[in-house]
C-alpha cells in the first residue's frame, strides 16, 4: 500500500467518508501547495496538545490554560446543578449546547449500548456515570435527563441505562427522565409512522 | 390546446404531479387498451355518486346504503364521545386511523388557516366546527385535540383555533390540546433543529 | 375492496406512482367538486376516441378528422425518406420530435426485448417492423436507426433487432445504424463509469 | 478563533465538505486517541515529501527512489507515443487510468478555463502545452485528445485550447480530437436533453 492510499484508508474513517471521497481528499491535498499541508498537519496535532477529556462530564474541550482537568460547562458556577443530560457523544451535546434550552450538566457516556452484545463495550462510560451521580447527588441533583436519538439503538440504550441507575437513584430520590417524543419540525400527520403518532397523541398538552 | 395537452392540464392538478409526468400518464392511457380507459373513466364517477361527506365530522366517505349522510365512524355507537381530534384533510385522519392509536371522534377542518389573510377562506368549517362541540358538549365531549401537521401555517391553525374556540369551550369546561411536540422516529440529536429540541427538552418525561 | 381501494389500484398502475400516492389521487379526486370529476372521466374517454395508432408507424395520434389511420408524421410530404428511427415507445419518440434534431421517419417498436424471455413478447411490433422496411425500400430507405435507451435492455434490443432485420436490410443496402455514445451533458470525468469512458474514447472526434 | 474552528475552516475547504461535517471531522479527531492524530498528521506530511509533480505531464506522483522528476506513465516505454490526451486534473486522470481503455500519454492541463475571465488564470499550464506538443511531436505525436467533462465550462475549454493550438498542431500535422458525446449509460430517450440527443443522433454508428 503506498502513500496515497495509507491516507486515503485514513480519511475513509472520517464520518460519512467513502472511499471514493477519501481518494478525492488526498488529490486535493497533493494539489495543495506544501504550505497548505504543513498547517493541516501541525494544527491537528495542535489540536490535540490543546484539548483534554474532562474528568466531570468526559467531553473533549480545549484546555487552554485550564490546569484542572474541568471542561468550562462543568466549572461554570452559574450552571444549573439539579439536572444531569446524559448525551451519547460530543456533536450530539455541541447541537444541545447551541439551541440554548438547557442550562444544567452534560454526561458523554461515549456511544450507545449494542442491542445485540452481550457485555457493554468499556468505552461507554458507565461505571464513570454511576459515580458521578452518587457525587452530583450530594450537589442537589433532582433529575437525569436521557437524551439520545430516536433510534432503535438510542431506545434500548434508554432503557438499559434506566434499569442499571435505578438503584443509585431510588434511594437518593433522583427522577430519570426522557427526552419527550411527539411530532419534529416539519413532521406532516399524513406521512407520520404510527410510533410517532402514538407518541404525539399520548404526549399531547 | 388539443385532447392531449386538456387531459394533461387535469393530471398536472394531481397532488405531487408536475408537466412532464402529467403528460407521460396521458401517453400510459393512449398506450392501453380502449377497455382501461372505460373502467377508469366509469370508476372515476362511480366514486363521485358512491361518496358522500359526512354531515357531522365533513370527512368524504362511501355511502353505500346508507342513507342518514353518517359516516361509520360518526355512526359507532363504541367511539369514544369525551374526545375530538381536530384534523386538516382527509388523508391525515386516514394516516392516523391506520396507526389505530385514537379511538374517539373527528371533525375535518379542510384546510389550515393561511398566516397572510385576513378572512378565514368559507372551505374552513370554522362555524361548522362551533357548532359541532356545542352539540357534543351535550353528549360527554371533554377534550379537543388539534392534530395538524408541525409546519408554521398548521402552528398558526392551532392558535388561531384556540382563539377562536376559547369562548366556547371554557364554559363548557371541555379542554384544548395539541399534539405532543418532541423527538420523532429517526430523530438524530446532532441534527435536530432547535425547536425540536427545547420541544423535546420542555415535554420530557 | 371498495370504490375508493378499486380506483387505487388502478392509479398504482400509472407510471411511477406507488400505493401512497394512488390513494392521495382518490382522496383528491373525492375533496374536488362532481363537475371536475365528470370533467375528467369525459376527456378520458374523449381522447380514446379522438386517437388512433397509426397503421405506419404505431404511434398514438390524435384523429381529429383525419380518416385515413395515418398519422401526421408519416402523412407528412416533407419528411425525410431516406432514413426510420426504431423507438420504443411513444413518449421516447415525444422526446426526440421536441429536441428537433431530426426531419426522417419513425417506427414504435412497443417495448424493448426482454433479455431472459425466450419468445419475442407479441407486443413488440417485429412483423410490422419487417414489413415496413420492405415497403420503405421501395421509397428510397437508406438506413435504419436504432434509437433505445442506454441500459442492459436497450442494448439487447439493439443487437437483437440487428440480427433479425439483417437478411432484410443486406440485400437491400439498407445501413442499420445506433444512437452515437460517449459523455452526455453534464458527465463528469471523474465520476464516469468504464463504459462512458470507453465509448466516449472510441468514439472521439 | 480556538483551534477547533481553525481547523474546521480547513477541512472546510476539503473537496465536498460544508461546514457542518468539518466540525463533525474535528470532533472525529478529537475522541480518536493521541497516536491516531500523530499518525494522520505524519501521514500527510509524508505524503507531501513523497510526491513530486512530474516535469512532463504535471500530474502529481510518488516518487519512491525517482530521481528523475518524471512519472511512471511518461517514463514507460511501452505507452503509446501518438496519442496525448488534455485532462483538467489528477483526479479525472485517475478515473481513466482506472477504466485501462487508454494508452498513451496524459498532460494535466491544471483546470479549467473560465468563461467569463479575461487571462488565463496561471495555474493553468498552457505554456507548457505548447512546449510539451512541440517536443513530442518529435516523438510521433500524431493525435491530441481533449478529454474534459461535458458542462459549459469544459465545452469553453475545449474550443478555447483548440483555437491556442492550431498553429502550432497543423504544421506538423497532428490531430486534435475531443471525446465522443452521445448517450452515456443509463441515459433513458424519454428524459434526454436536446444536446444530448442532437450529440447521440449526429454521432450514430
Amino acid at each position: 500500500m503506498d502513500s496515497i492510499e495509507k491516507l486515503a484508508e485514513y480519511f475513509k474513517e472520517f464520518p460519512g467518508i467513502g472511499e471514493r471521497q477519501a481518494k478525492r481528499f488526498v488529490y486535493f491535498l497533493m494539489s495543495r501547495n506544501l504550505g497548505y499541508s504543513e498547517s493541516l498537519s501541525k494544527m491537528i496535532m495542535d489540536l490535540r496538545k490543546e484539548i483534554g477529556q474532562c474528568k466531570e462530564c468526559f467531553r473533549f474541550f480545549l484546555l487552554n490554560k485550564n490546569q484542572t482537568g474541568i471542561c468550562e460547562i462543568c466549572a461554570n458556577p452559574n450552571i444549573d446543578l439539579t439536572t444531569l443530560m446524559i448525551i451519547e457523544k460530543d456533536s450530539d451535546l455541541e447541537s444541545v449546547k447551541k439551541s440554548r434550552v438547557y442550562n444544567g450538566r452534560y454526561f458523554i457516556l461515549g456511544g450507545l449500548i449494542p442491542i445485540v452484545e452481550k457485555n457493554t463495550p468499556s468505552r461507554v462510560h458507565l461505571n464513570e456515570l454511576k459515580d458521578k451521580i452518587k457525587r452530583e447527588a450530594k450537589n442537589g441533583l433532582k433529575e437525569i435527563i436521557m437524551a439520545f436519538s430516536l433510534s432503535p439503538q438510542g431506545e434500548h440504550t434508554d432503557s438499559y441505562l434506566r434499569e442499571q441507575l435505578e438503584s443509585i437513584t431510588e434511594p437518593l430520590k433522583i427522577k430519570i427522565s426522557s427526552l419527550g417524543r411527539g411530532l419534529s419540525t416539519g413532521t406532516e400527520l399524513e406521512y407520520s409512522d404510527n410510533d410517532t403518532l402514538k407518541n404525539a397523541l399520548r404526549n399531547r398538552q
